[in-house]
């Protein structure tokens, strides 16, 4: 395993015991950042709350992994990747899609988008939509059988995006050896509001490691690379 | 003012207080996001400091605006956007980027990115990398008087971009009629990792403004959009 990718030492039932534990720690700091910009109360109230925030972390940091959370790696190829800027279950500045995967390299998801992702105001960030569309892209490919690292992103933008509930898909347009066409919108009240289009590369390394495998079920490879 | 653009209520004093009592609390929750990704403590730790969030967040809500914080436009034309999702000051999702402007549209920001932007392991998401440089982009665009809101962006990803200590930097490449074409790109350690183009528009509701201007004491045109 290169790259940063590692086998993931924790059986199913921890990792399930994690996501009950970890989900609603991430749900509440993303409420503690949502509300930290709309905030109003008094300075008093304020100053409390960022030292008493402190303290928190400071209990937090008593025990950490030393660096970014990562790559792990299942028996099964899939990827646990909780750190993700966009999906990562303990990510509390990732907006936290929920992505459906069909295996024909299709994927959509359902989200909401709050005060942390404003751009212009009352409009999604024009960035926060390529970041989302970055990722549904990629997870297309891969759930295509296709998984790269980015090469190219292209996104256009039809009309602003609402804050709010919005609906993402992407798809697998086309593949050319070791490229993989994607391409897929963000989808508004009023319709399509921005779309993208990608270009996606298997990396060097996973496929010169295609070539000459090591033992699948002691080395999983990746099955994506988001 | 139109579009979600409200003119500053606040004295350049207050925005000053403002400013001193925010930034710290912004600060304290984006290292509890990064704890939050990272802390090995026990489950019943997690649990405590999940139930002390909620209650915190509780007095913030005790008094809020109704929505995302918008874009309050000043005398100057210049635009307080703390809710941005990439230099908004009140935002603990944002990278929280400082971006240094000269007048003929150039900018520049060292920036670090940490556990919370991750994509690939140890890795930069592609999709932080858009998001960085849309504002970028369009901050080069105000930067040279040339504000507009993203029509089409365009990124090649020529290696990965580690996390850490980054620099970015964008400027108006040419400028046809009512777009403006900016470029951009992220550096770190061993160079150029993406590079961004980027074409933006001034929007219609601006370009008829500036036909039929109202008073500009009263009513201040924003001079970026991002």
């Amino acid at each position: 395993m290169v790259f940063g990718y590692e086998l993931d030492g924790e059986s199913p039932e921890d990792v399930s015991r994690q996501e009950a534990l970890y989900r609603p720690l991430a749900a509440a700091m993303r409420e503690l950042v949502d509300a930290g910009i709309r905030s109003t109360v008094d300075p008093a109230e304020i100053e409390r709350a960022a030292a008493e925030i402190e303290q928190i972390t400071a209990r937090l940091r008593k025990s950490e992994i030393p660096g970014p959370f990562g790559a792990r790696v299942r028996a099964d190829g899939s990827v646990r990747q909780w750190g993700n800027a966009v999906v990562g279950l303990r990510n509390a500045a990732a907006p936290g899609l929920v992505i459906e995967r069909e295996s024909n390299g299709r994927v959509s998801s359902r989200f909401t988008l709050g005060a942390a992702y404003e751009g212009p105001p009352m409009l999604v960030h024009g960035g926060v939509s390529a970041l989302i569309l970055d990722q549904l892209l990629g997870e297309a490919c891969s759930a295509g059988g296709r998984p790269g690292m980015t090469g190219t992103l292209t996104l256009r933008y039809r009309r602003g995006t609402p804050l709010g509930e919005l609906r993402g898909e992407a798809w697998i347009e086309r593949t050319e050896g070791v490229k993989t066409v994607a391409r897929g919108h963000i989808v508004g009240p009023e319709g399509v509001t921005v779309e993208a289009e990608g270009v996606f590369i298997l990396p060097r390394w996973v496929r010169d490691g295609a070539a000459a495998p090591d033992s699948p079920a002691a080395d999983p490879r990746p099955s994506s690379f988001e």
